[in-house]
């Protein structure tokens, strides 16, 4: 009797938690798991805001898979998914095909651009090792061609399109990381100007109450940070932005943060979809195959209220759990579990020293919530390879950060 | 009875070493000199192809021009010139107007790229510590993009047109760079090309014997430099250079070291000019004006045969010393002095830890010759600065090449 195949398609925190879980919890020779990425390494979603601001390594964002598995449970395939067959229970990889018994799919998102003009083409965004090394290479450059023609101001003005989570993070990195550039390029730094822009009226992520996301502002504005708010981007072209009120900023970089949609090899595979997202049964399955896990943000969660949950890194790392607890019941044919989401609350931080946040009921902020927010990371790099990795990451980002010059390489 | 006054344009190697030696000579009152220069500093050109290819940092390139002034004897002006009146002993600053009694011109150099479609538009050239943060982030973004777009294999072909000096020191430097950024970027070697073309059927320095040439090639071939001789670029588009058979090389980097001219504010000022220089007469002044002196790039100086001697460093720092000299004698109603090129060799550098040279007779070669050119560097930094400097700029440049990690700023 053959065992059971399953495979997880992305090493993103649902397909990495999955996996590890799954090699921790299987008796020798009860399963045969493979894990399908793209790279041979996890990266750590939360952390690219510092090297895409090019504040910290990119090496401190990410693990190399290798470090993670027990091969001997655990097969790694090095592959680009290229498509998804539910009803022939196959995936197609850029160089073999793999069949399965039973299949995750933690294959992340795609940037939501949702329609505007010249997003897709002109805007970078911060969702790869690949992007944030281009994104934070980027941001140098134009200090460097600014020195070469300084008639061009647009090339010292960014405009971070979003100011939720991943804007707000990542502006807060980048407004410590202009006196920097403008040391290392001889540029004075009020010649740089920031630009949030975000289509809501409020900065900062949804749902913090209103004096946190005032301290918030206040925080990123003393660094030089300026909003503008309930300002959708109407047009984005190769020399900046046009917002809604027919204001145009002048900017040789934008970096679009405004949205996330599912991986789109789930709709092209004939997947329910909304944008992209696929809503999952209460054991976080398709509803129309069954043998499907869905995790991260390719799913959708619904809460009490019959509201979507947000996508995020927690939900997935706790979707992760459930799928390995619920996959290893069905192969021993034991009932499943429901998931059930432990929002725990969320901390955004505002570059050094700095964040905002809501635990459950409580709300942080300062120097105490910037020390949570690396508990918070410390935990996850725990969760997912123990105090080696913790220790390494944290002690190589500490001699990172303290480096002043640029050293290259 | 007023000082007589002494203005020098450009503190590159003969403007600042003539000041220096001014200053050290002149009696107190004496004289009124003043130094113009468009940056605060100086810069160490025969150093500036390390930092451009990112293997050491730009400011160990480069000296505050107040480190090696006495302000109680000269006085500094940043700004830019913008025209010479000889017929009226003036010179046109972008923020003031100087009279002068004496005039030292050593105003370097501009890049000649001899009609060449599309060298100036396209390609990048070494001269100033901006062109080599440019050129070195450049570069880094070129590997940045490759891996948002791995179709371009034309982000990893790099040009570099002329094999002389400069185009010799660069190659060897971006050829050391390569394995350090293919694995911050998880780029694999192999990808990369260097492509160092040449018109003239010989690459490196002229003058080299036939066996050092060899020995140089062999050196820069091991490390994967790929030569291309008697090819002269025929046109330089943004797509990559065509060469003189009709070959087209695609690349998105074309580094153009093939010929400098002199400042063409000396043309525009009416001086006599050959491509831009001004030939000087025995005392290093203008045969029109026998109050302006002419250093460096901007002077051509003869030899016994008559043919101009190369413009480089050590020519433009010994007529430093002869201007100096020759100014004071003329205040002083001294005869002058003729200024005799003392030859001493030259030694290339072919990257860390190689080098070939010609020392008058002797011919040297790897280690030794590398090390050559480190006290020759290490000379130069004494002359104009002293013990502190070569400290400061060997320590600094120790710690600088040691760390490994990208770290900006």
């Amino acid at each position: 009797m053959s065992k059971p195949k399953v495979v997880i398609l992305g090493a993103g925190y649902g397909g990495l938690v999955t996996t590890i879980r799954l090699q921790k919890q299987i008796r020798s020779g009860e399963l045969d798991v493979i894990l399908v990425n793209k790279h041979d390494y996890h990266y750590i979603t939360t952390h690219l805001h510092m090297p895409a601001a090019g504040t910290d390594h990119h090496d401190n964002a990410r693990v190399e898979i290798s470090e993670l598995i027990d091969e001997r449970k655990v097969r790694f395939v090095k592959s680009t998914v290229k498509q998804i067959l539910p009803q022939e229970k196959k995936v197609v990889l850029s160089d073999e095909i793999l069949s399965y018994d039973y299949l995750v799919v933690g294959l992340g998102s795609e940037t939501e651009t949702f329609g505007i003009p010249g997003m897709k083409e002109y805007a970078m965004s911060i969702k790869s090792i690949n992007s944030v090394r281009f994104i934070r290479q980027h941001i140098e450059y134009m200090f460097a061609k600014y020195k070469m023609q300084p008639h061009r101001k647009d090339y010292l003005t960014f405009v971070v399109g979003g100011a939720g989570f991943t804007g707000t993070e990542f502006v807060g990195e980048l407004a410590d990381r202009i006196p920097v550039l403008s040391r290392t390029y001889d540029v004075d730094p009020a010649m740089v100007k920031i630009f949030n822009v975000e289509a809501s009226p409020s900065a900062l992520p949804p749902g913090l109450p209103s004096d946190l996301v005032e301290y918030g502002m206040d925080v990123m504005r003393r660094k030089g940070v300026q909003y503008k708010l309930a300002a959708p981007i109407k047009e984005c072209t190769s020399e900046g932005v046009i917002l809604g009120n027919g204001e145009f900023i002048r900017s040789a970089t934008v970096i679009w943060s405004g949205g996330i949609r599912g991986n789109s090899l789930l709709e092209q595979a004939g997947f329910d979809v909304q944008r992209g997202r696929v809503k999952v049964d209460t054991y976080l399955r398709s509803f129309q195959y069954p043998e499907v896990f869905i995790t991260g943000d390719c799913s959708i969660v619904m809460d009490r209220d019959g509201s979507p949950y947000p996508a995020n890194a927690q939900i997935a790392v706790q979707q992760g759990y459930n799928a390995a607890r619920n996959l290893i019941s069905a192969v021993r044919n034991k009932p499943l579990k429901p998931f059930v989401y432990d929002y725990k609350g969320t901390v955004a931080s505002l570059g050094r020293g700095e964040a905002v946040g809501l635990l459950k009921v409580k709300k942080v902020k300062g120097k105490f919530a910037a020390l949570l927010k690396k508990v918070i990371d410390a935990r996850y790099l725990f969760l997912i390879g123990g105090i080696p990795l913790v220790w390494k990451k944290m002690i190589f980002k500490q001699k990172a950060t303290t480096r002043n010059h640029h050293v290259s390489g």
